[in-house]
């Protein structure tokens, strides 16, 4: 199967487990259930598991545990993009061309829907159908997941965006920014992967790491290049939305060829981390450029 | 020791645990930092960290593990409060005699804040170090922990709460509400304590889970007569305000006489499900009364 082929796929699968996973829900706050759906449903690009499945594959990781560890990283990614959709923070309309969750339904409702989907996140990583070898690391994954997503992670990350908008900050404040805003959840599918992985060796999940964290930040490069030179129609939302916040992007840090060639350098050090790899690594190559080049 | 020392020591234990917890986190995002101790420890009862002590007592289980499970529950219970008193929801200025997250820091802040002590709340469970048998049943746990805290526990209920505010619900469709939006973790922190109870006979689990939900929705009978009768001083909020935003209540419901009785008739409920079962329940007795008696 080609990559491209292998991206619809992860999509068509991750699409539909999510709906199943929604539709069991009960159906006594229906409100609710609805948003979650529609946070969770509406168009992803489904990068993470593609990550996911991309490393799995290549570690020959069971399927199952595969599909536990994207079905809960999406629930937090999907939860995240709500909140920070809101009013009191990017205050986004839109999102991949479809109604934001709080313009769609309304703000407590949305602020709701994130709250689930990150309980859900949890929820599922606790309780799919693992194999015996991922079992015993249980304990870990969810640790791991709630690591990336908290303080530590994802909303740290947040944080240090927030309060950084509309200053300077150095080049170097704004990777950890991003290490941490978009980088430690994509990280997390990798480690999550690796420690499921039976007798993987040390050395090589340090060089899966490196090349998540390599990845993780050229792919919010490549997002603040999207927001100047995209297009709104291909991106689902206005481009240059970042200028007019006053975020610091890498444009405006470096200029739009310094941010060009910062992309080049990760995308670089990315394909040298896998090149230490004893694996076949044609699918984590195809997902690196996927990250860089892609137009939306 | 009696019982209200036994209280003031969970307090105290429960106070210092929770900014140990939060000063070790990095400090990166100094605000957001800022802002979940201010949600953990501006002042709260600690009723379900008691609760777990008073169950986890009676049953024998370790104190790391009692200290693990009340740990998670007052992270998971601190950030609903704050995303509770959000404007978008319930639009509260203070709690417990503090400015609530969004007025003593601000909206964006308390929206993650919120986030970050939900993803802590399963940090600490999946990292705190528990007993060899409690170390077994951790999956379990966080399982637990994650559905009271998501769409089928307190993010439903308060769902079902935002949708039948200034509308007409049942007496049944009321108790449900509540039975999600603070039963739920009410009776998490008795059913993660069971679990990790070795030899538990099943009556016994299902005899405490009995006095929990009948205690949970006591406590929220209590919380809306308290609305009606009690004291914007010793509530540290302002009294009346269930009425002035259209909530369904015990007392609208039932009138306050009503009220009273269906307290009592809980009461007794879970006075009878402790009658049955194989222990000294003098503290779990006196846990019940101090809910139902309280005036705060």
């Amino acid at each position: 199967m080609n990559f491209s082929a292998l991206h619809q796929q992860v999509k068509q699968q991750t699409d539909a487990s999510l709906l199943t996973l929604i539709d069991e829900l009960p159906d006594y706050a229906p409100r609710l259930k609805d948003a979650m759906r529609h946070a969770l449903l509406a168009g992803g690009k489904r990068m993470r598991p593609l990550l996911v499945q991309v490393v799995g594959n290549t570690l020959d990781v069971p399927k199952k545990d595969q599909m536990a560890i994207s079905m809960a990283i999406e629930c937090v990614h999907a939860y995240s993009l709500v909140h920070d959709d809101l009013p009191a923070m990017d205050d986004d309309d839109l999102r991949r061309g479809m109604p934001t969750c709080h313009i769609a339904f309304d703000e407590a409702t949305a602020i709701l829907a994130g709250d689930a989907l990150q309980a859900l996140a949890f929820t599922v990583l606790a309780d799919a159908p693992l194999s015996t070898y991922a079992e015993s690391k249980r304990g870990q994954l969810l640790s791991i997941l709630a690591k990336s997503a908290g303080y530590a992670g994802m909303c740290g990350g947040q944080a240090i965006d927030l309060a950084s908008t509309g200053k300077t900050i150095s080049l170097e404040e704004l990777k950890q920014l991003h290490r941490l805003k978009t980088g430690a959840l994509l990280k997390a599918c990798v480690e999550m992967v690796a420690i499921v992985s039976e007798g993987l060796l040390p050395q090589t999940k340090i060089d899966l790491m490196a090349y998540a964290a390599d990845i993780g930040l050229a792919f919010q490069v490549q997002d603040d290049i999207l927001d100047v030179e995209g297009s709104s129609e291909k991106l689902g939302k206005p481009a240059g939305s970042d200028e007019a916040l006053g975020k610091n992007t890498f444009p405006a840090k470096l200029g739009i060829t310094g941010a060009k060639q910062e992309l080049e350098m990760l995308h670089d050090n990315a394909l040298q981390a896998l090149a230490r790899l004893p694996y076949n690594t044609d699918s984590l190559i195809a997902f690196s450029e996927l990250l860089v080049k892609r137009d939306h």
